[in-house]
This record gives structure tokens, sequence and C-alpha cells, in this order.
């Protein structure tokens, strides 16, 4: 099993100008992202990334080239991503970085690269910013997944590259970046054809990859480049009529970090390694706030939702890759309910159309769904001093539970944004998950707090608290809850919350968190895998790997 | 990490005259199916079954039970099922058995109780027989969850009596049997609720049991017996008015068992622990069969489809149990086409709303879902001798590949059995599921086949081939895809076709068996359960468990 070490610092503070990995260039409406990873560039300068094979520090990148497509070209409507090398597109995940990885980094890992991919299918969903995947060489494993993430997947008919699934065949675990649930359910390819597949090291290339659904077109490597400039004008001339601005640039985050305390504009996280408990306090904006999209527009990334969101952001990846053994974060807000409420109202107003109003609101809407698949429990605390109003009511109900103080001057004010502008990943509001048996519920609670906050008892009466307790119980309950939950197995609490926290329908990404990595998380630790002699330890080796032949 | 020790054998040959854990009375409408289990009866004579825990054997008998009374009591409309002890219930699987088993075995008990579980809503659903859980005690785990899958659930209330999941917090292991899944999704227990109330070991009693939602009404002990009968009778006059027979005894399988072959009337098993294979040959009825429902009741349980089912059952049990190592199943089939054909005709016909015919098709249908989670692959083998045709048909799109040689005299035979009679786990036709991408498709191969049979080369074209090859390649192609098959990590092929087998929409059961097995599963393997300090072996020890606190 692998030892308790800390996994390497990452840093998430990049920008195209820096990019080691990737080159990202505009021209009109057509964006280019071309892969071409610096071999000793990445995470560990010791772990060469050969084949155009990434690790976390090139999807970083790649999740944040996307995240500015949106914020500072909103005016693209293709982005191709396409290969610098000659002969290779992708070969996905490097293997040693894999193979040399703890459990806790394997798995985180593997979400953030599936945030990103599904980052992507939301900006073709709704932002009208449509992928092209421009195949140019071998596309392999998280090479081929990056490609299914995408809208359209063109492979170079060539006579060698293919596009595939190595992994069950090769390394013994499972494609963990959604390629098995897209094949299937995105591309909707035969599932005894999606079988062979999967099990065929060597991939599928040429006509076959087209009649099996693997890819939408081949084309000889002549054509290749006006081939696919060409699909990417059509795709354009398909993306949606929205309203696309001029762009805005968006700043570095950069908290101030003091010891364990991570301090933002409008966030801060303090780190207990003792307690293995982290408390996340979300403030309100300070003063005015825009009236108007274009009062919103000219803040630029200055607008309290667009930096809110990229802090809490930000702040729940370093819990997830820099905190692992802490379990349990304490949710709280601070600050001017009437102010914050009045920013849901405005993303979610007369204006939301918008460019500048849409892209924040699904920002916020996908920094709220990290949460939901990040493994630690989350408690919202509400007292006299809370502000969950406006976009910070939905991290209450983004929380496992809401720990609600009984008194006067406690007030929740669910918005407008609450009534399905930030779905999570099962595709419905918070508050209609949260009230799955009363579907007219979550309507009634918006239309009580039309009227003004919610009183304490009232937000109890309406289903909001998970305690309700006075003065005298509360702190008490709270402690006990807390060291209660502290207390339990890790892991035993990931399954349940991931069990918990996306009921109701299923979708693509539910799927994906909810099977798929279920599956890769088990697989992962089966000695088949990572044992001395699994297929995962033994790549690369001259040996074959040994197998346990039991099936499970 | 487990030993490669064989698991104990166990027997699926039981009858109620035999049971030594429940008691099956029929009263009517009304059956009362009480649990009491024996303490040392178990498959294990070592292990006490203490407080109404249990192990493998008590799950069968009471899969048998709901098994004969939709076969040889179709008249009852409700079935009670409470406990023959005054203060508990059900504690739920037994933790010892559980610590002291192998992972395999683990994974195929829950999986047992599982399709048990599914069996009895699926009973509830389409053969209007209801269910009451009259939890007369303390209903703990799976003995909630037992309760969970009846239609109502009714609780005394006692002042101590509680229903609780205490697997997170005294386990470190998930509730198994589907109890997560149906808390949020079946009964919409609002998702902060059930977050603490599966992190409470002591569970939830009375009223707020009820307002919680996890039980339908609680009832003081003096009114207990009244009330669950008054229940049951508006259960039963609720139940829809279906067709309901004067049912049909059930004899025993009892297979040949010749070294490691199995034969039974229409089924063979042939099991090869070398090569890791085993062969499945389904054979066609021999003589006439039925053409009408009366002609079916008549032969009763000797009728082909119900006895076909059967044996095919145990063949599969025999094998997730007995035969741990066979990783791939070749099925094959055998015998007349077109009696294979009336069969599956009379079943969706015009009398396919008779009890026998329904309940035959059910069943059916039920068996072909306990193939598909079935951890082995199945390759289908199509030749001149091959029947795929009526009910058997239907092996050939349950299989993860089909091979069909390309030759005069082969021929495929979809049915309207095939239309939509015989659903997956996910609701669809498995001919649905295969043509995701091209709805019209399934329709267009079953409207070819009202015709007559398929010829190879147009059920090719129809797209229900795999792999279709002539004489001089299809033997060599179809023994390097075995022994390339048999040779992969175990581990990673469960994983791929628990994803690959249920495309498309999600149900409960896909919920149950992707997404909460998938978490068991890798929870089940962590030390943090079964570690050296692990909870699961902690379990009734004085010392607590020791935790890797890190969140993956």
């Amino acid at each position: 099993m692998d030892t308790p070490a800390a996994a390497p610092k990452v840093t998430f503070d990049v920008h195209p100008s820096r990019y080691r990995h990737w080159t990202l260039s505009v021209e009109g409406e057509v964006a280019r992202l071309v892969m071409k990873v610096q071999p000793f560039g990445g995470q560990s300068s010791e772990l060469e990334l050969k084949s155009n094979s990434y690790d976390l520090s090139v999807d970083i990148e790649l999740a944040d080239a996307v995240q500015r497509l949106r914020f500072e070209h909103p005016q693209v409507k293709v982005c191709l991503i396409t290969s610098g090398h000659e002969k290779i597109f992708c070969a996905g995940a490097n293997i040693y970085m894999l193979a040399s990885s703890t459990h806790p980094f394997k798995v985180n890992f593997c979400k953030y690269t599936n945030e990103t991919r599904l980052a992507i299918e939301d900006a073709s969903q709704h932002s009208g910013l449509k992928f092209l995947a421009a195949c140019n060489g071998a596309t392999a494993g998280g090479g081929y997944e990056l490609a299914l993430a995408c809208d359209e997947i063109v492979l170079t008919d060539d006579g060698s590259s293919t596009v595939s699934l190595p992994e069950v065949p090769l390394l013994g675990v499972l494609p963990g970046t959604g390629g098995l649930t897209r094949v299937v359910d995105k591309r909707k390819v035969r599932r005894d054809l999606a079988d062979a597949f999967s099990t065929l090291a060597e991939g599928v290339k040429g006509k076959r990859a087209v009649e099996w659904g693997l890819v939408d077109a081949v084309v000889p490597r002549s054509k290749f480049a006006d081939t696919v400039a060409q699909r990417a004008r059509e795709l354009a001339a398909r993306s949606p009529a929205l309203d696309r601005g001029p762009g805005i640039q968006l700043d570095a985050i950069q908290p101030k970090i003091d010891g364990a305390a991570f301090q933002y504009r409008h966030v801060s996280l303090k780190i207990d390694e003792k307690t293995r408990t982290a408390e996340l306090t979300v403030r309100a904006p300070a003063g005015e706030v825009p009236k108007t999209a274009a009062e919103a527009l000219a803040k630029g990334a200055d607008g309290y939702a667009i930096r809110m969101a990229r802090e809490l952001d930000d702040a729940l990846l370093r819990l997830r890759f820099d905190h692992e053994t802490v379990g349990l974060v304490i949710v709280r807000t601070e600050g001017d309910r009437a102010i914050s409420h009045a920013v849901g109202e405005l993303l979610s107003g007369p204006e939301k159309d918008s460019w500048i109003l849409r892209e924040t609101r699904l920002n916020l809407a996908r920094t709220l769904r990290r949460l939901d698949v990040t493994a630690r429990s989350f408690f919202a605390v509400v007292d006299e001093k809370s502000c969950f109003s406006g976009p910070l009511f939905e991290l209450l109900v983004a929380c496992d539970r809401s720990y609600l103080l009984d008194a006067g001057g406690v007030r929740l004010w669910p918005g407008a944004l609450s009534g399905g502008a930030l779905p999570g990943w099962n595709g419905l509001s918070r508050l209609q998950t949260r009230f799955l048996a009363q579907p007219e519920q979550a309507q009634k609670v918006l239309a009580a707090a039309k009227e003004g906050p919610l009183e304490a008892a009232s937000a109890n009466k309406l289903g909001l608290a998970t305690v309700f307790a006075d003065d005298i119980d509360f702190e008490e309950e709270l402690r006990v809850a807390v060291e209660e939950r502290a207390s339990l197995s890790p892991d035993a609490l990931t399954g349940m919350e991931q069990n918990y926290r996306f009921a109701g329908p299923e979708t693509l990404a539910t799927k994906i968190f909810g099977r798929l990595s279920a599956w890769q998380n088990w697989i992962f630790i089966r000695p088949n895998a990572t044992g001395e002699r699994g297929a995962l330890t033994m790549y690369g080796k001259p040996e074959r790997p040994q197998f346990d032949y039991r099936r499970t």
C-alpha cells in the first residue's frame, strides 16, 4: 500500500504567457490550443513526459485555457485542440506518474482531469464554445478521452494513427477520465464494439474508427489541415447566437498564506490539521455592487461574483491536494445580506443573458459543482453574523448539513439564483435535489424569500435546517457533531457522500463521478493494478504482470 | 489482503419445508414471512447468527420464498415480513461473517442480497405482490435495507426500537444492500437528514422516523399487530387487478455433477479451471411446446421456459460462488430454432397477461439480469448448430460480444420477446441498449425477423455480430479472443463491463449495482475497513479502529 507521504505541492496560478505545455492562439472566431508537452517541464522534474503524455501541470494549463477563452475571448466559437508533434496527438496520463503516485493523489488527479473535460462540455453547451479535436497522430488513453470531451473528433488517416483506450489490456486499470462513459453514453458506440475496442491495445484506425462511431471523420494527412479548418468554420457557423462580449482579463488569485491560513479577498480558509477540520468563510461584497451588466463588465475580474468564485475554487483545490487529512469543512458566511442578495438578483435578472453575467453564473455553478465532488464533509453554520444570501445561500444547500441557530437576527435569503441557474451534477437545482420528495417545496422556499430574508424559525419550517437549536445547545451540538464526523472512517464518508449528494436524475457527469470513478478507485488499490506485480506497477518492465484471477 | 482460499460451498436448493430461518405461511391474499434466524444454522456452524443477523443461507431462503410466492401462491397480494423475535426485527448481515470473508465472497454476497431486494420490488411492480415490513423491534443495517425494499415500513413505537444504518459510524463501510440509494432515491429522504441518519449509530425512532420519511408509520406495541394487519388489508386492496392463477409447484433443480461439468435438463455448464473459461450451453426444447397459456400451466414447473431459466439461474450462481477464477463464459445454444421461437411468441403473444406466462417471462427477465451483473465476460458463439432464437436470442444480446460464423445455415431469430418484455437493469430492452445511437434499429431487427430467421449475413448487416468471420478465420479469431480475454486483469474487466453493460438511462438498480456497489467494493478493500486495525476487523473488540485519515 502507499505510504502517507504528502503529494507534491501544486500551483493553479498559470497564465498563457507562461504555459509550458500548451500554446493558445486566437484568430477571430477560432482558437487553437496546441499541446506540446515539455518532457521535463512537469510537476516532477525527474519524470519524463514522453509522447505528449500529461501530468497534473499539463491539465492545469488546459483548464486555465478553457476558462480564459470564456472570459477573455468570448467571441471565440470554436476551439481546435491539436498536437504540436508530428505523429502523436496525445498518449494520455503519464503512466509512471500514475504508478508512482499515492492513492489519494491518483484519485484527485483523475477528479481534476474529469472536471476539466466536463468544463469543456459545459462551455460547448452553455457558452457556444465548440471544441474540435484534430487528432493529427496516435490518440491513446487520456488522449482519446480528451478528444471524447470535444464536440467533434477528426483523426488523421495515415495508415497507422489510431484512437485507443489501452488501459484495460495494458495497465489493468480503467480509462479514468470518462472514456468508458462517453464511448457508450455520449457517442453511443454499440456496447459490444465498445468492449472490443477497449480491450484492443493497438486501437482502431481509419474507416473502422468512423464505422464504430469512435471518431467523426478520418482524413488523409495531405488534406488534414484544410479539412480541420473547414470543419472548424462549419462548427462555428452552427454555434448558437449568444451575446458575446469584448472579454475581460483574469488576474492572478494569489492568497496571502500565513501558516495554515489562506486569506483571499472574499474567502478565508483556515486549516486545523490537528482536529482534521477546516473553516471556510466566504464574505459578501464590502461595498456597492453593480446594478447592470455594463457595470459588472466595467468591474472586470474584480467583480465580486467572479472573484469570489475563483477564490473559492482555488481554496477547494488547495484543500484537495495539499491538506488530505482534513475531512470536515465548516462553512461560514459573513457580511451584508442585502448586498449579497443584490448580486444574485443581478446575475439571474433581466440582463442574465448578457455574456458577462452568463459567464459569471456558469463559473459560479462550476465552482459549486467542484465542491459537490470534493471528498470532504461540509457543514454550514448559520448564526447572527451569517450571510447565506444570494450566491452565498447556495453554499448552504451544497453542504451535507446545515446548523441553524434558533435566535433573533439569524436569517437566510435564497434568491432567484437558486431557482435553477446553478445546477448540480444531476442537472437539478440544489433546492430541487434537497426536496426530491416534495417538488413544490423548492418553489415555496423561493416564494417565501421574495418577501425578504427568512427568519430562522421559518427557514427551519421550510426545511432548510438539518439541526435547529437555541443558544443553549447550539455550540455544544455543533462541537459534538464536528468531533464525531472527524472521527469516522474517511473512506466510508466519501462513499456515503457520493451516494447522497446526487440523488435524483443521472447525467453523464454523475455516471462519471458516481460510477466510473468508484470502479476506478477500487481497481487502483487492487493488487492486480498496484501490487508488487500488478499491471500498473509492471508497466514498462520486461516481466509480465501477475494476476489473482478471482473475478469479483 | 485476503488469501485466495475458496469460499464455502453454497446450496441454492431450499424449500419452505426445510427452511431453517424463515417461516412462510399463506392465508388467502396475505402471506406472512417470519424471520427467526437459527443462531448456529447458518453457512458456517461456527459462526453464531445473533439478533436475527443473516448470512447467505438466510438470504437464499428469503429469495426462495419470494420466488415461490410468485409461482406457488399467485393469489397472494401482500406479503408481511416480520420477525419471530420479541424486540428485534433484524440486525442486518452478520458482521463477523463479513469480516472473516474473502473480498470476492463479500462482493458476491452483497450482489446476491441486492438481487433479492430488487426481486421483492420486481414482484411489487409487476406481479401485484406488495410487501409490508412489520418492524416489531430494532431494525438495523441490512435489516432496515430489507424494510426499504418493501412497499411500506411500519415500526413499533416502544420507546427504544429504531431504524438505523450504523455501517458508516460502526463498521467503516457502507450499507451494502441498496440502503443509501433507497433512502434518497426511493423514499426521497432529504439528503441532509439522510446524512445525519446514516452517521447516527443508534438510529432514529418514533415520530422523528416518520417525519424524516424513514418509515411510513410508528405504532405502539399494543396496537402493532392490529395496525399491521389492517395496513396489509389496505395494501392488498390497492394491489392492481392482475390475472392470478392457482399456482404451480416448483421442484428442485438438482443438476448432475460430473467433476467440473454441470448437466441440467436444458443447460450445461462446463468449467475449465486451467484456461479459466467455462462453456455454457442452453438447449431449445426437445419436443412439442405449449401453444396456449392453459397448456403452459398444465406443464407446471416442467414447462421449458420456467425450467430453463431456473437452471440458468442456478448455473450462474454456481459460477459466481464456486468458480471464482473462471473469467470468461462462452455461451452457446443448440436445438430447433422454430420450436424455441414458438416459446418466445407464446410468452409475448395475445395471452401474455395470463399469470403463468407473465411470471414465466418475469422470471426469465430476472435471470437474464442476473447474468448482466455477473462479473464474468460473456462471449456468444453463433454457428450452424446454434439456436439463438426466441428466448435464447436474448442471450446473444446479453453477452459482451457475439461471434457470428459467416456460413450458410447459420441463423439468428429474434422474436417479439426481445421487444421490451425482458428489460435489462436500465429499463430498456437489450436491443435498445445495443442500438442507443439508432433507436430505430431495434425495431428494424425485429421487423426483419418477423419474416423468419435472419441469415448470418443479414444478421451481421443489422448489427448483431461483433465479429463476423468465415470458416477459415472463425475458430482462430475466437481462440485468440478467448485467450486474450482470459489473460487480462479480472478487476479491470469487471469495472469495464459494469460501465458498458448498462449504458443509457439510470434506474434504482443501475445506481445500486453501478455506483453504490462500486464504492462499497472500494471501501471493502481499504485498510480503514479490512486492514489489521480497520473498523470492520476491529468490530466487537475492545480497541478502537485506527484510520489513515487521508480523504480520497
